[in-house]
């Protein structure tokens, strides 16, 4: 399967290029709106990959390009970008081609991050207003601990949380994340209840801030 | 220490009240509207505990006399009730007298549960509004898996969060907390992040709804 990142030089970006290209043969595409930097952050991945004995392509584009040759598109922008760059790959998809939301509106002030819901309801659900009529979106890897991810030395053992509205989209993304080593997918019902998932981000982080020793924090739930 | 649980013959009150008078040697007292009520629970309380080897005496009042003789005072009622509660109780209250915040605030549709944020922020700065000025008021024991806490025949290894702008006072519920086997209290900062906290509660019961084998879902952070 081929998978592009857009925004695939940020951090979450970056955690799930490694991942994938490690854990699984899935070719990686990254996306950028500046394709040079696609460009010299994939060949960084591949060198980081290649010191693990591990000889993998992962090629560079503007990000219309990268969603054009992708059956997935995860949109790892900031969240008041998921909009815009949902409509600038719009007529690039393919019908089936799947758009997973992994952003988080949040606030901070003194005490710590707050979740702040967009109009729509979630970033999912501005996605999912932004995407073509009946182009399958997905909401997934938010609450992911970036670093964590990033860090190949580093076993997750964490859960992810999916939402979505078509089911064949929703398993396909559950079985992207569970193809990634110590990731399991949980699902978590349809859109209208990504806000529950997406608060989880801003919470994970006021725990890091107030518990010493904790820093990057992810969940399981049992 | 002495601990009211008002609301203590609702499912969360159950679990407390079991997992207290097993694990420590806590004075538990139980609290209702209907002070018969809560004697009723308290004897199936002890009933319970005593068929485990446990000889305690727990009592049973109406919820201003419980609130009167406790040191830390649980709010373990419905989140329509907490103000009025508070109110009912507020001149038995000693200044140092603790109050913990438990309840959630949600709504139901046909694809879950979703959180729903009081006016005040969270039900957790409901019960601090309607508390006397400088009373120390702390949320925590929102998002634990209710029939889980209620079976002492089940291990909990599960987290609970804490928030409170007090302190001793949210040093003194950790502890309680973490005094109940397999429970671990984290701090999530103060009364101004407990949205996040309190928006757990309804993800738990979505997963429970939508993953097979999963039900009464709690959660650990790692």
């Amino acid at each position: 399967m081929r998978i592009a990142l857009l925004g695939g030089t940020g951090d979450i970006g970056q955690g799930l290029a490694l991942r994938w290209a490690y854990d699984t043969s899935h070719e990686i595409l990254i996306g950028s709106r500046t394709p040079e930097k696609a460009r010299t952050k994939a060949e960084e991945y591949e060198t980081e990959l290649d010191s693990r004995g591990v000889e993998t392509t992962i090629n560079g584009f503007e990000n219309a390009m990268a969603a054009d040759r992708a059956d997935v598109v995860v949109l790892a922008v900031p969240p008041y970008h998921v909009s815009d760059t949902v409509e600038e790959v719009a007529d690039r998809l393919d019908d089936d081609t799947i758009l997973v939301s992994p952003a988080v509106g949040m606030k901070g002030d003194e005490h710590g991050m707050h979740y702040h819901r967009p109009g729509a309801g979630s970033v999912t659900a501005v996605a999912a207003e932004a995407a073509p009529e009946g182009q399958p979106v997905v909401g997934a890897f938010h609450n992911l601990a970036a670093d964590r991810l990033a860090n190949l030395d580093v076993e997750l053992d964490l859960d992810t949380l999916v939402v979505g509205n078509d089911g064949d989209a929703k398993e396909t993304v559950q079985s992207l994340a569970e193809a990634i080593e110590g990731l399991r997918a949980l699902d978590a019902g349809p859109i209208e209840n990504a806000a529950e998932v997406e608060s989880i981000t801003p919470l994970v982080i006021n725990i890091a801030k107030y518990n010493d020793g904790m820093h990057d924090v992810g969940v399981r739930f049992l």
